[in-house]
Order: structure tokens, then sequence, then C-alpha cells
């Protein structure tokens, strides 16, 4: 795996949120996205060569919906970014690590992706991003 | 401030976890070290030109078992890479963040560090990071 390409923070207002990690990284969010597939909007900020991604749920049966209800507001996910995601799906696979999607699915920011399930890394959700070349 | 130094997790045994982290990260840890001020034993591995960092309790006290206690394992903080700490420090208390310490104190792998009290960050802890010159 390369770079950490984002964090991903649920937070109940992206608004509220977005005004707060403007004051705290000390620059403007450069993206809003909306991604329905998984029922969010996003904003996101560059940290140097990384970016921290906000995530307001914009349905109750969303997944940052259900997290916000059982742990309220903090860090959702680690995206790391990856050259080739079938790869690195297979490599993690054969490590015996359980992947949420059996194949790469459109996220945001021009990325693939794909997650791993958190109770084989000690609770940290992972996801793997590929940029769409 | 800059890129992303490190994200710190929490883990129950320190061991167990690094051989986890080398598989799932696809890297081996290249270093472990004892922080007695904060009572915790660390491992770090390379991802590009971020890091993470595993946390173990060394002691029943430390603020790690205390967040293993209550939330069990999983990511501990955010730590941003930061030219001037004390620069740093001073812009977000002029931004009304509240700091849990007053002075910058050492940190593993030869930083100075700072956190930031995660109630006014959406529950995110947040650490600034500036390399020891």
């Amino acid at each position: 795996m390369n770079k950490i390409e984002h964090i991903g923070i649920a937070v109940n207002s992206l608004d509220a949120s977005c005004e707060l990690y403007e004051r705290l990284l000390g620059t403007a969010c450069y993206k809003k996205e909306n991604v329905e597939s998984e029922a969010v909007n996003t904003a996101f900020f560059k940290t140097g060569i990384n970016k921290i991604e906000l995530l307001a749920a914009t349905s109750t049966d969303s997944a940052i919906a259900k997290f916000l209800d059982k742990k309220g507001e903090g860090i959702h996910h680690i995206a790391f970014d990856v050259d080739d995601i079938i790869l690195e799906m297979e490599r993690l696979r054969t490590e015996g690590f359980v992947l949420l999607n059996e194949k790469p699915k459109k996220g945001a920011d021009n990325k693939l992706i794909c997650f791993v399930h958190p109770k084989n890394t000690n609770g940290v959700l992972i996801e793997l991003c590929q940029e769409i070349r």
C-alpha cells in the first residue's frame, strides 16, 4: 500500500463541520460531492499530499448514519492509495483478510474503492483506493 | 497543517498487531519505541510518506489503557506534521480550540507534540507533530 489517500470522518452536519475543519486545518474545503451509492455527502480538504474527507449521511439506512447512531461523530475509516486495486484485493484475500465488496466499486473523488472488514484489523475500517485513470 | 504524519491505532497486544499490520500493509515494522511519559509501547510502519503507529499501554493509568477499556481497539488519533508547533498552537488557541498540553512535549519518533481536545473537533483526537531538528 502507498500513502494515506484520505481519512474519512463521520459528522452530523456537513456545513457546520466544514466551517470547523476550515478553522482547524487552516485550509478551505476544495470539493463537495454527493455519493449516491453510499448515501453520503462528502467534503474534502487537502493536508499536504493527504486529504481529509468529511462524511454526512443522506439516508438513515446509510453506513454513516448507522456509525453515527452507534459511536457518534469521529474517525470512520483510513483510505490507502493502491496502484492496482484488483491485485491488492487478491493479496489481502490470500493473507486471510475479509473484503466488504467482491469487486471494486466507484467511490467519491474519481476512485475505485474496496473496504476491508474491521473485525480482522483491530477494529480499523480500511479502504483501498485507486485513482480512475 | 502539512501532511498526515501518522495515524495512531490503539491495540491490546503490540506483538500480535505488529504481525497483523505487516500482513495488512505489506511492509515490515521499522521501529519499536517505548514512550515512558505516555506509558505506551509503539511500533511504526511506513505507508508511502505517511506512517502508522500502533500503541499498546504499559500501565493501566495510561490514556491508551483508558481508551481501550472504553472503546476497544481502533483508531486513536491523527497526527499532522507542522513546521512550527508553537505558532500552530497559538493559531489554534486563537481559533477557539482547546489544547491538551500548554507547551509542546517530547513524543515518540523524535517529535515535539501537542494534542487538541476532541470535544471541539467532532470527536477526533488531533496531534500536532514537529520534527526535532
